[in-house]
């Protein structure tokens, strides 16, 4: 596309391009693509869904058709499901990718096995026992996104939702190295939200946008660093600091977490951790307190202290359960709004469409000075025209540097591991994980539990067994 | 100033804030600044003029007055001139430089001595003999406005426009780490306004904007390399190799050449410079003809050799005479238009009143991967609220790049020469740069001859002398 | 001296020169550099021990005097005590320093403190909260130290056999870049020593001298790591592996630990931990297992946990008798036996007097790729006439490197915080530390306790006691 | 080899060995290594002389037959000639390589094409036009031997002594980066033995050996710099910083040079451009003159420039005559004398027989710091069973340093060129290189007769032939 297309800037005709949707089944992120591209008043084209449940993706085109349909629709796409991967990434300008690796059953390995060694997880499928895990079955099917890509469309722009970010992307460039992915999370986007609640609170503006908030980040996905934060003019940095250092800010939230609990509202929180990171290393975690506390030892020593932060669980049962409710339909549908993610505005931008700086998960040239070449980081990027350029990150302190680093470091292990089909490079991030303090044969015996109720997902499942022992 | 003002983004107001303008009898720069205000929409407050030629601050003022008066003003300031540089600096939100490093009869030793061995420069400000030589002269210079600008506006942000720009830009930071500063060139314009003639030639749409020519850059000042360069969504670089590939294109233009010297016109060029290190290193070299050649040895060899290319020696005459020319009066400002300089703009950006992304000259914190630290490079840089973010810089290939790590050692050694007194580092300098082919011996008496002849405006003049011997 | 002194090879002259002993009134470290020097052939001069407790020192030039008037006396030094630190360090060409910074009695805070809240510690004195505390008070003596030689013998080489080490030998460069400065530690020597009891059990060649193992060794001192083995044509690493991976290799070691405790052999170990490293990295731990369990979380949960790998304890209470113990007496020197230390080698290979290579921590300029830059590591080096070249360290693979880059962080951010008297950053340190595991809140009532107990020696002290709360 | 073998040390006993020499015809090298190698008390084994001039080999083998019936050798070797590459590398332990790329009359092309454009090249085969031509026949050439070693004998060390130095042994880490080789070069040696004879002048103490003269040097081949250089406690730099500072002893030389050239003495040099390198840039330059001078654009400028220095210029015409010479006989050899070449040292030192540390040619992996990683720089080594470790190189400063990373880049450039058939980097390469001065399409028509001149040795030869047009 890129060198062929004219982009007509007229505001009477829309760009044509082609998008392809891997895990176009899904529920939610394939759902929340479709609902922005209707309100897109520069795109139209076609959406291929590909899913390896492809009733899930024939579903959604269904979904899609009535959406399309609706009155206030400023765009039509055609869309459709496809069975073959390679049919349906043919000539897509943009694929996206959201996929879960194996059935939700496999959640019980990434997380129950852990736990039943003592090892508590808020989410676990980023980091620890069950992000390793999670990492390592998503990296063969990764690899061979990447090369169906390269194979059909490698020109295309790729964006990837799934988690563990750092590592599904990861992959994509280590298989393919000349391939244009990154991936992208709504995190970031939370602690803009927080902070405008905060600025509401303190000077009785309203609501300001959360796109007002402005920040420079440094950090891996769901472990990033917030090192500014202005808001027209404000520092927010000093009005945080005096926040929190009011020891009442941190009080006990057992009960609020215990009543969060029984109420199912898992995702709840209360900013704690992230303004416990502020509070000890200087800057703002920015990210949400279930994943900012599964990368540093301090706060998941056990249910009740995790309550103390006012964080919950989110219990496999739950996951499950919901695995099995009915999907969403059609009347679910009835306004048109936009999802609150970015990803039809980041294909705008790279369409030359729109200006667009936002934060996304790209391998490190230098915009995190001192990190690894090479390792998924999260920063800025400017998105151009079929280009996208990381703006270089503010330096992160020594302290929180040092805990980022270690993240990367699983990531880079857990890579090693994947690829290789090393079991010993995958023990390795784990016992090197801040919430593992079992003696190291302990530590063995849990993964080689995990291993085996998951070895079938693997590549050479026979190696990853045989260490399992 | 950035912790306290809350700026009011409504349409009706303005920000007050205070320029102090160092050289700001400046003949160009300043009165570009002061056109350049007077269209702000956004910006009002005090502009401080401060040279040490308080008489040409003095006029400056007069003509400033005047161009305020105009009924098309969009704005006021309140200009002054101000004999102490510390006073002028005072409170100051931002602090623009543009100097003459001593009397023009100086650049005799930058241009005529050199001459006389065999060595041409057709600007000799950057780079080379005259550069190294500048450079040493502001070197010391420069130290004390860094000093000055830390002790009465630390926060400020200060905009370089002297030459040469690397060098000058680093000894601000290398004296006070904690600056704020950035160096600013017009030549990249001249790169994208070459690319929209161009555009206009091929596809005849009339005259783009070069705003609209989207490049991606890499390098020095003055020898900036664009990587990338496209324009709605065509992609320039292939256009540009095709004809580039044409011999025709680089057809001899001595005759052109010496017209344009004969009528005085030295800054014609044909874009040969800048077309040949693509046809020969596969990126357009992106700054103007006559800065290009004196980084490499390839087009100075001989005023003949120079003129094929059809550029020209700008001549010290006529610099001396064009110094010693009355100044412009009011009368010559009779329209208000816009300098096509973006001094006003960044100014805004910085104050979180738009947005804007450009090409500044920065110390090297990773956005030019592969070079050294702290060097003082040329590449995109995100503006924001009291922030300055550089783009990562794609790739330079290995053949430019090794051209520009020479320059970059030309700075650093010239730095060291300069902050050290110390005469051996800048004759190194000088030995590595291109340009010269003269047996050592000779490089010195030349050398010698240059440094005898500016010691008097070098700290410790005596040191150099006795290296001159 | 380096620039003057003609050293004369013949074997009846003897090359004199002065060395400055601070801390000359040690129990250990001194006494083992005179039975050394006592041994040369080589060397003659004078030393002059300076100590705190001058008392101290003058005893031990009483025991000089004995052991240089022993019949089998190679050589005789002219010993003295010396008050003035600048009169003992005048014209030295070499210094030693080993000292103990402040009473024995601070090590309560070091150890029991961090006892009372869970946290248990083999050593104390190099990583975690008893190393980074101590390494805090080291600091101001080791700036003062670094000052004094630059002033009173700048050209003297330095060997520090302090501890903690990496942060002492830090500290003087950080303070003078200029110093000539490593420092020593016999750890490797130990492992050597236990792989030459391995190759006569595996071989029945007899007991290896322990020069003949050569390793290649990379990492941060108490805390290296073979990353090769061999002796005599034999790679050992191999054989180390076939040897655990017997399970029965790590039966468990609690009745052997308890018998160990009850006769106050504190130092006994069985190379456990030091297989289990490479068990589970790959390669060999080269240090004793009472240093390298507080580098990693998995050994040190428990006391009974600890004893499950045949290590125990060393008891403060203990540490402080033997404080309190009479000094040795000359006749404990009965026989001139050398130290098993390399202290006084160094000394002639710095001379040009014999070859050397052999492990010192040195800040690391390129020696450990992908370790921070000026960063103390200790590798091998080769030991030339006043020159001292680091040997480039084999790569360390990712799972033990993270293991390493986390102590070198904790390094750097004690640095700072001796350096700014910053108590933030050493708590940060704490906080990152794998042994740590207590709730950020509850970590800094532990830190403030120790604070509060040693803040006295610390500069600016009430600074760290308002931090302490 | 190195798993299995146990070395015996007993002074009775040889090492047994099998040497694989690809270039075994050589008449100097292969002969040299014969030569040395019949001294050796701790070798014994064979030696196995493939070339592609087969009888050459086989004459080799009939000379060695005769030195090793030597009454005064010290061991035996059996040596044979083997026309298989394959066969003759199977299961050797050690690879030697010197090789010349192609028949003497290519050199024509090196030498005599440049020359007619105006450029001297006082070697031609190290860098520069004729180094750059040489290195694209090298390349593929040295591919193959990468591969069949890899094939062969994937745990042999190989030697190679073939020009250009640099970029053959780059080569051979490019194609199989587990290689273990590295490139030898006596260029230091003649540094050190010059100093010697300076030294003797100074002192009147006898001629020195000249590995008493104990340096510190980083560089590439043939660009070397001595950063320190001491005998027996004496600093030699100030020494010859003196006898550079007398004008006197850069005399025009112009005399002596015509009579050398008269009597065919192209070998001859006064270390006058070694010195002037010093007295330049603050270090001496340690190789000979004749290979510094082609690094840099200040000594050949003409033949007169060049004699002034006290160098010539070796002929093309001399070379090709040598070439055709006969060969030397067994009546040659009557003396067992060492060459002063150290591959027998090498090899007795990486098995384990003796210390080494010597100069070598290795990617660097940190031993160069500020350089890139894996160019093949020239440092110190220390030699130990299989295993070569680098010492690190005391820094260059920075106007030394310019000068060898440009010639690092020209090497990286070639290998580009060489490696995917890229003409445009190597005439990059070309057009960046120091003696180079002419108009870029000039260049190209230079350099376009070049490679017209030796593409069938090249692979692709179109490719490189529809470049040249």
């Amino acid at each position: 596309m890129y060198d062929i297309t004219v982009i007509m800037n007229s505001s009477t005709s829309k760009t044509e391009i082609k998008i392809a949707y891997i895990g176009g089944g899904s529920r939610c992120w394939a759902l929340n693509l479709i609902g922005d591209l209707v309100l897109s008043t520069q795109l139209t084209g076609s959406l291929v869904l590909h899913d390896i449940d492809h009733e899930a993706a024939q579903y959604n085109v269904r979904l899609a058709d009535v959406i399309f349909a609706h009155p206030a629709a400023a765009t039509r796409f055609s869309v459709s499901a496809e069975q073959s991967l390679g049919r349906a990434l043919k000539g897509a300008d943009f694929v996206v990718i959201s996929i879960e690796p194996g059935p939700t059953q496999l959640r019980h390995a990434d997380l129950e096995i852990p736990a039943r060694h003592g090892i508590l997880q808020t989410v676990g499928d980023t980091t620890g026992p069950g992000g390793i895990l999670r990492a390592l079955r998503c990296i063969p099917t990764y690899r061979g996104f990447a090369r169906a890509i390269m194979e059909h469309c490698p020109k295309a722009w790729v964006i990837n939702y799934t988690n563990p970010m750092a590592v599904c992307t990861a992959t994509l460039y280590r298989e393919a190295p000349g391939i244009k992915a990154f991936g992208c999370c709504h995190e970031v986007f939370g602690t803009q939200q927080k902070l405008a609640r905060l600025i509401n609170d303190w000077f009785k503006t309203g609501l300001p946008e959360r796109n007002e908030i402005e920040l420079d980040i440094a950090g891996v996905n769901h472990f990033t660093w917030a090192t500014r934060a202005h808001w027209r003019g404000r520092d927010l940095l000093p009005l945080l600091r005096d926040m929190v250092n009011d020891e009442k800010f941190f009080a006990n939230r057992r009960a609020e977490a215990e009543t969060a609990a029984a109420e199912q509202r898992w995702f709840d929180h209360h900013f704690l951790v992230a303004c416990d990171l502020l509070r000890r290393f200087g800057f703002l975690g920015a990210a949400g307190d279930r994943h900012l506390a599964e990368f540093v030892p301090w706060y998941l020593g056990s249910e009740a202290e995790l309550h103390r932060w006012g964080v919950v669980l989110t219990p496999y049962s739950w996951r499950l359960q919901r695995s099995q409710e009915p999907r969403p339909t059609a009347n679910d549908q009835k306004d048109l709004l936009p999802s609150g993610e970015e990803g039809v505005q980041q294909i705008e931008a790279l369409l030359g469409l729109r200006p667009l700086t936002t934060n996304v998960n790209l391998p490190n040239l230098g915009q995190m000075p001192g990190f690894p070449e090479h390792a998924v980081v999260e920063t800025y990027a400017e998105f151009r025209r079929d280009n996208l350029r990381p703006l270089l990150a503010g330096p992160l302190p020594e302290g929180a540097a040092c805990l980022v680093k270690r993240a990367v470091s699983e990531h880079l292990l857990t890579l090693d591991a994947g690829f290789d089909n090393n079991p010993h490079a995958a023990f390795q991030a784990l016992l090197n994980h801040p919430l593992m303090r079992l003696p190291t044969d302990q530590a063995l015996i849990m993964f080689s539990e995990m291993l085996n109720a998951t070895a079938d997902y693997l590549e050479q499942p026979e190696k990853w067994r045989r260490f399992a022992g």
